[in-house]
């Protein structure tokens, strides 16, 4: 059973997960092809992963078979089991509590694709309806706090598996990352009394410097103070808390814009590893003010020293220059 | 000019140096070598660094020639620069300040050695010794409110030059890291009358299940919540709250502890990619109850999605068989 431990000194949350540490590595830096045999995630090998949990089927087609076009499987070496109770209120020193919580994989595509930005936007389409329904099937879970879904392309953003996935976390509490920026937006909300999220979109749609492009619901922009160079968000243009309660429209449109950027990337950084993930608020609530939207992570320089030890990020790249050069490489 | 910039939202302080993106870069997966051509760190190559401003040197030798043992000079490509005011009441939405501050870099042997542990004890002391003269240095500013320290080796920890070295950085404020830890420490400090890391080290040093060694004046362990497989820290048995003002004695055996730790890591994990980074009390202060260590960590796996979104690491390797292989693999 996997782990969560605190630093009591730092306050930081880790999970131990040992059985991950026998995960296979499948990174043969192959080209997209239809089939490749050991990969567990290929149309056909659906026997090398756990049950499938949802999938978007061929009519006649049968569960754990082929004819799917996106599938979703428990995660088969899982950072948390849905198994047990969180211990929250062992804050001693060496307080720990099990590693309670879903841990799934959203497999993208039958065929043996390596770089997202192949993919056409009816895929899109049909992988952001994969996480919404997944999404709203876990989110009826009380004892979920925080639901995460993100993306790992690449070796070096992490991926071990090279057939494009995506993964799907439930939380029994809501992570430092995620509490800092509803708290922070409420701050400003109380403050200011208008969203940050739209402010900016304003802001960066009339003569910003570091917007990328909008769709009609959507804005593609660099943010002020990136982490990464070319890190970029999408924000709806919409005040909207939660990516789960998305319309059919807004999914249409935001698998352009997300096709968009990262056909952008792509063409820009030479298919850059990268991750991405969907900042949602976690419970609906009156009282908060949040807008959701995706963060995507170039990883084409590593995190070092520098930023784990004091927490800056170095950053080479300005967001404006960063901008400007995706905003004029074609989509 | 480098720039401050905070994200509003998260208080995500990141530094964007547009200049660091001219720097050479100098990997060639070279053993040890005596000389290397176009390494602007090999002796012989002075004239590629900006003047030194710290050696230790051979009687004779003369400054910014052959005849060091170890160098200091200003990073070419500095993250910060010591021109300008640091502006700390701008907290709007965009809110920049001058990128104020210092970047050096300690060139650590002068033949062309790209792992720190082929050096000798002697070595590590002139290292330790070079770290403490320029911190003590940097200490009589008084516009520098946090020194670190801090070392990144193999491209996967983030070095962009494979000759052994490490950077000095002086920031105009206490990040975020710094701060936690010290805010962290003082609490638990109030809470129970004792020192963390004093009773870390008790604990750990009778019977843990954590400790990989320890030497007169050094413990070296595996923290309770590490974010990295073999994350190690080495922690003084003496309670101290800075590394600057570390006796001969403690260098010399700290040496001794530094050296071991990375020779076993290098032979436990075949030579991997590292941080190491010193937490120091910025400044002295009766009020503040902290203790320095040294926290390395080994970068053979990347921090991904669920880390970059959630700021919960997962790890695969738990800390008790992290220090279980550590304390078995010879020094």
């Amino acid at each position: 059973m996997p782990e969560f431990r605190r630093d009591s000194i730092t306050g930081r949350c880790v999970i131990i997960a040992s059985n991950r540490s026998k995960r296979p590595r499948h990174y043969d830096d192959q080209t997209d092809l239809a089939y490749s045999l050991g990969c567990p995630f290929c149309e056909g090998n659906e026997h090398m992963t756990p049950p499938e949990i949802y999938a978007q089927r061929e009519a006649q087609s049968v569960k754990d078979t082929p004819g799917w076009l996106v599938r979703a499987v428990p995660n088969k070496y899982p950072a948390l089991e849905d198994d047990g109770r969180w211990n929250e209120a062992d804050r001693s020193i060496y307080g720990t509590s099990p590693g309670v919580g879903v841990h799934e994989v959203i497999i993208e595509v039958p065929r043996h694709i390596v770089n997202i930005g192949v993919l056409d936007e009816n895929q899109f389409i049909n992988i952001l309806r994969a996480y919404q329904s997944r999404l709203n099937t876990l989110r009826t879970d009380p004892r979920w706090r925080c639901l995460l879904v993100y993306k790992n392309q690449g070796e070096a953003a992490g991926a071990t598996l090279e057939h494009v996935h995506s993964q799907v976390i439930a939380l029994p509490f809501v992570p430092k990352e995620v509490r800092n920026e509803i708290t922070g937006a409420n701050r400003h909300y109380r403050s200011t009394g208008v969203c940050f999220y739209c402010a900016l979109n304003r802001t960066e749609s009339v003569g910003g410097t570091r917007l990328i492009g909008s769709t009609d619901r959507f804005v593609a922009l660099c943010p002020f103070a990136p982490r990464f160079p070319y890190e970029t968000w999408i924000v709806p243009k919409r005040h909207s808390a939660s990516f789960e309660s998305t319309s059919n429209e807004d999914i249409c449109d935001l698998a352009h814009a997300l096709r968009n950027v990262i056909i952008k990337l792509n063409g820009a950084l030479q298919n850059p590893a990268f991750n991405y993930f969907i900042h949602s608020l976690p419970q609906e609530s009156a009282d908060l003010q949040y807008h959701w939207h995706i963060e995507i992570l170039p990883q084409i320089v590593k995190a070092a020293g520098l930023e784990w030890g004091s927490g800056i990020h170095l950053n080479s790249v300005s967001p404006e220059d960063a901008a400007r050069l995706l905003r004029e490489t074609p989509p």
